[in-house]
């Protein structure tokens, strides 16, 4: 890898240029542009942790966060995104549009001359219009100030029917649909209504966003339009159709605040939550307040202040894309009320349950805490946990009912204030309750299969990857029992997670390695040729192999064995029993050369959440150097500061809080207490912990060329093992590696006994 | 039997009053106190055919139309209400009451002293305030007059935080739980806001019943409240507390005209509803429109003008009763928007696919059009069908999935304008598709081991009746995928449709009668003794017969074999093989004898709706004469015009329509193309049909003594079989049955070969 720990002068510049602002803190090294293009789809306009609020530019041809490079045409800005997704797009509602003309048509759009994308703030000026638009927000009020060029109409739509990913297709999957909107003139600063929306990725219910919007200017002409009928009216009520409010401000107003209070229940709530959070507030003061929110959780972790800036905007990047998601919606739910707190959002647990939700355990237990409580709440409410859950609907599932493990991360960490006993009951909704026609929304699809054949036969979508991961969800229920001293159920619950093996083909050969998990058919015969289509004339097969992605054509992944991944990938992905899965690969040499061949040969697949502990797996057969290389080279190869440094959907931050774990040095293997203990990027880390403790890791003598550790020292002690026990970070304290130009006998063992 | 029918005099009395109105009609049979009272639970105000809005007064202790006697104390009248319900209360929301006090306090409720119960029309006076309410209803708006007395403060309190079935125990199960509401005073003379509920008897999901109040005299003064809090603001947004607003009025408005638009999507929609019905319109005059309404539907059917006036009122009481519900809500979904029409509150079609569906197909069949292609659309949209429905969600389930009769009613019955194909595949979800964890609402719970054993085995809930009614729907699928020329689909489930004869326990006898459906277990084994309960100690085992109808202590009917009859009522409904039937009770001679016990012993149970057609069964032995004898009997014995007149829960319009197709002389076997001709109560009736034709029923000679048909004619031409085809009444024309004293020859056998 190229020297960038070594940057030192580039650091220093980055430094002073910090402090240069007297105030600048660790949110000036947030970068929203970083994983913006390319495939990291992360959201980039300004918004509070965890807010149900993100106003964003929305870009034609409609993007999962809204936003498109320049020079792609902007129809306006939506207030509500989602941050790294794939798929089919959510959200998009409630557009806002700045134009010059009068009142008489509401297809306005323009381009891009400039743009300012910063933590907290958000501008642009427009190419025809000459307007420029600035935004910031709070958690549930965007903050938008308008200055309109001297001459020329000074005018602002507000699109009621606007949602990103609409398709000329009636019903396409995955596609929002449109339900209804309304739109009423309040007065002579105020408008309010909503947009109602269903479908999207996750194929959700109608969920609707009401808002409410105040001017600072009066308006000195109104219309508003449903369809095509652009009307004096001072209302449009919902009739199934497309509503929006054209406004006209005065001419010699060149500067206009308009804010925008939203909520997910009421029109009334959304202007409540204007007031609350924006009313008397300059444009400054809302930013500053927003920045000062994200300062204080950017601060929970503190790295070299000598990094290169480069890392230090890579880092505190990704630590702010972990916290855009889940939306904390408590007390904007319209389905439910009660003293629980309420997530939305969960967008995808899947790719969450990983290192994002770990990652909030040390830094904010309180919000994984509340997380927890509010996913038991989803179950006891809506009958299952969420997979995925968006526009308050479950749904979908890729492979595993992975809330278990998050609640089984909570739990062997000891976070505080969650009842496991409702828990474990949620987790086993999962397990023994089948979906039936909701499979595709929550639970286990293939459950009664799983259950009695001890695996999903081909046949049923994603048979592979949900054998294996329904194995992981089962030692999660596991870990769960065997701390509340539920003796049967934990041991009842180990032996199911098992159920891996028996998709595990002993003696099928790939490139070298032996034993992949692969089709197996409900009579128990494997598969080589898989049945493809429904033609009874022809019964099309086609060859299934460990790297077949794709059958001869177009097949969508959710129908397919496996789900975003080979079995290269999956048959490495059995973190719960990793000794199980060495022996099945033929013993540690076997192995060794296996996750070599896997790396070498680019089988690995790093923009994709499957394989994001593969790279530890060498920490097993006692060679924590190789996953340190490993490690390093994937960053190096794949992460940077750009806006292509995120190599894959960041999906709510999970590609984000990967990067954040790998910097520091330790990685967690989610549902279990401990870490494993790698080469860090950063030569320090320091986590503060909510009581005041802090745990710092420091990798003494870090360079491109000491890039192995030696020794370490827990506490001052010396500390010869490859994994940390959570017990360890909370108890605060420093973690000091000892790092050399070559690998030595250090982590060896994996485990302190307890 | 008394002798009703020849009351002449009576009846001529009837006539001259009718007649005495000069306008006056069939609306003025109406008696909407007829079930009111006793377990009818029939809805008593005002509202319009299938109207989305239903007002009426709501008393203390909350039951299901809201209504009670005098002198149960009034809480206010609220504006959505369900008719005829059983379980736990839905709706009941948006609550008016007038008052006689300062805006100090809203725990308001007072006494009637007087009560006028008519079609189209309420009122009551009050004790303490002396306020007279007058009310009258369009489709979704409702209209009050409020007459206040001289002297005293004229008040009015607007509930949105109120709703019927409140319970104290949190989550109580088929109880309704608040969600949230909000008011807001627009102006002097306009209040909105929304009441959103979730739960109740079909443990639905939340539903918001928005309002729009419009007053014809200005407020003098108002306060609204949140929680015990009472202000003088002018809104309560939602915070997950009840609100509502006071109004004064000025003191010299003794009469004021308050109108409220209801929406189920918006608060404009609300106002738009208001506007379009009942602005700018007279109490009268919407009373009269409504009253229109009513009577061109009645029309549809004429019966003898010399029949008794107690029958006139049962019979256009009755009719008016079936056409209460389902509730028409096109245009008016919240969760989705398409071409197609949307009727909510289907409660449910297991009580009103038997005798309600197949009298609108006769009379309305655009309306059974309309909600067959709402069934249909709601399986496309919600995954499934309903078999009950309300407050926009699918639950619960009783017994069958029974939606699948009533699309093969009007398939069978060739009414038009429906997609039978996929009225099919929706069929075949609720065939295929085990509704995993909600069994409670859609779809077939225990499909799975119905489809493997042949029938659901004890320990699945309801495994009795659910076996029985799959079987009745199997069979339906058979109807449609034969008339669509799917030979191996229909034949396959009508060799499924035998599967009741899996329960069939040939040897077991009881009073008599042998062979019943009784519970077994997986492994095949008949089960006298049933488990109860979850003891692992004690095992404790209760005797189960062909009449238990609960454990030892109280079981919930819903984990019963059977839900609500007994063995001995579910072993006679086999409404698709009564031939089958009689073979498995041993022959026409056992099941004479059998049917004989059944109705002497009241076995039989008049209340509830499984046992409707059984009174029938005496057709297929070749007595028609005795399923006559019995009907008249069960009718004289248990309908009267009366408040007490119905002797079981309405069901919206199930009960009722029971009567109506049995006083004509002809009783449906839905999913069948034929009725079963039997003794009228009425010496003539006329279906008017929509395309100008009509059928008449005319039985010659009936008198108390002339109670048997000894010959028949259709249309001219001697008719001797007991059953007439749907295609025959289609046709036009008239059966003419000749009455006699005795038992005679006449319909021996059952069918007109095709």
């Amino acid at each position: 890898m190229t020297s960038k720990r070594n940057m030192v002068a580039v650091s220093l510049i980055g430094c002073m240029l910090a402090a240069y602002g007297g105030e600048a803190g660790l949110v000036d090294y947030i970068d929203p542009r970083i994983g913006s293009e390319g495939l990291g789809r992360v959201f980039i306009g300004p918004c509070a942790p965890f807010g149900m609020v993100r106003p964003s530019p929305d870009c034609t041809p409609s993007p999962n966060s809204g936003w498109l490079p320049m020079p792609e045409r902007v129809d306006g800005f939506a207030q509500v995104h989602v941050s790294g997704t794939g798929g089919g797009p959510k959200y998009g509602n409630i557009l806002l549009m700045p134009f010059s003309d009068g009142l008489t048509r509401h297809d306005i759009y323009d381009y891009r001359d400039e743009e300012t994308i910063l933590p907290c703030y958000y501008g642009t000026v427009f190419r025809d219009s000459g307007i420029k638009t600035e935004i910031t927000a709070s958690d549930r009020s965007s903050a938008y100030r308008f200055i309109y060029p001297a001459t020329g109409e000074k005018s602002l739509k507000i699109d009621a029917g606007f949602f990103l990913g609409e398709s000329p297709e009636p019903d396409a999957r995955e596609a929002q649909q449109f339900v209804g909107s309304e739109v009423e003139i309040l007065s002579d600063t105020e408008v309010s209504g909503y947009s109602r929306i269903r479908g999207g990725w996750n194929n959700g219910r109608a969920y609707t966003v009401y808002f409410y919007v105040k001017s600072d200017v009066p308006f000195v002409e109104t219309a508003t339009w449903k369809g095509n009928d652009i009307s004096g009216a001072k209302s449009q009520f919902d009739s199934g159709n497309k509503t929006g409010a054209l406004l006209r401000f005065p001419e010699q107003s060149d500067t206009v605040n308009v804010r925008v209070g939203i909520s997910f229940i009421s029109p009334l709530k959304a202007k409540y939550n204007y007031e609350k959070e924006s009313a008397g507030k300059t444009f400054e003061e809302i930013k500053g307040d927003v920045s000062s929110k994200w300062e204080g959780l950017l601060e929970k972790v503190e790295i070299d202040p000598e990094a290169p800036e480069e890392y230090k905007r890579m880092f505190y990047t990704a630590l702010y894309h972990t916290m855009l998601m889940p939306s904390d919606r408590t007390g904007e739910n319209p389905l439910w009320t009660d003293p629980e707190p309420y997530y939305d959002d969960f967008y995808a647990l899947w790719d969450t349950y990983r290192t994002s939700m770990p990652l909030l355990t040390i830094i904010a237990p309180h919000r994984m805490r509340d997380m927890v409580n509010s996913l038991i709440n989803i179950c006891k409410r809506d009958g299952f946990m969420p997979d995925a859950r968006s526009g308050n609907c479950n749904g979908r599932t890729q492979g595993g009912s992975t809330a278990d493990i998050v609640i089984a991360d909570a739990c062997v960490k000891g976070v505080e204030g969650i009842d496991y006993e409702k828990g474990l009951e949620a987790m086993l909704v999962d397990a023994t309750v089948p979906p039936g026609g909701n499979e595709e929304a929550e639970g286990r699809g293939g459950l009664r299969e799983y259950l009695t054949l001890g695996y999903i036969p081909h046949g049923i979508a994603r048979a592979g990857n949900r054998t294996v991961e329904y194995s992981l969800c089962d030692f999660a229920i596991h870990q769960v029992a065997k701390r509340l001293g539920h003796n049967d159920l934990s041991e009842r619950y180990l032996r199911q997670s098992e159920s891996w093996k028996n998709l595990w083909r002993d003696d099928y050969e790939h490139d070298g390695a032996r034993g992949f998990i692969m089709p197996r058919d409900a009579e128990g015969n494997w598969l080589d040729r898989l049945p493809f289509g429904h033609s009874k004339v022809q019964s099309p097969t086609y060859v299934y192999t460990p790297l077949t992605f794709e059958g001869p054509w177009y097949t969508p992944w959710w129908n397919m064995f496996f789900y975003e991944a080979s079995s290269w990938e999956y048959s490495l992905s059995i973190p719960h029993d990793v000794p199980g899965l060495i022996e099945k690969c033929g013993g540690a040499d076997a192995f060794d050369k296996r996750l070599d061949t896997f790396f070498a040969k680019d089988y690995f697949n790093v923009n994709n959440e499957p394989s994001f502990m593969s790279p530890c797996l060498y920490h097993w057969i006692g060679r924590p150097d190789k996953s340190g290389d490993t490690i390093l080279k994937i960053i190096e190869k794949n992460y940077n500061d750009s806006a292509k440094g995120l190599p894959g959907n960041d999906d709510s931050g999970a590609m984000s809080s990967w990067l954040v774990f790998n910097m520091a040095g330790i990685y967690p293997n989610a549902g279990h207490d401990y870490y494993l203990i790698h080469t860090p990027l950063l030569k320090s880390t320091v986590f503060n912990l909510t009581d005041g403790k802090s745990f710092r890791i420091v990798a003494d003598g870090l360079s491109d060329e000491k890039r192995y550790i030696s020794k370490a020292y827990l506490n001052g002690k010396r500390y010869d093992y490859s994994t940390l026990r959570h017990a360890d970070i909370v108890a605060g304290g420093e973690l000091k590696l000892v790092m050399s130009d070559k690998p030595g006998k250090w982590g060896k063992k994996m485990f302190k006994e307890n």
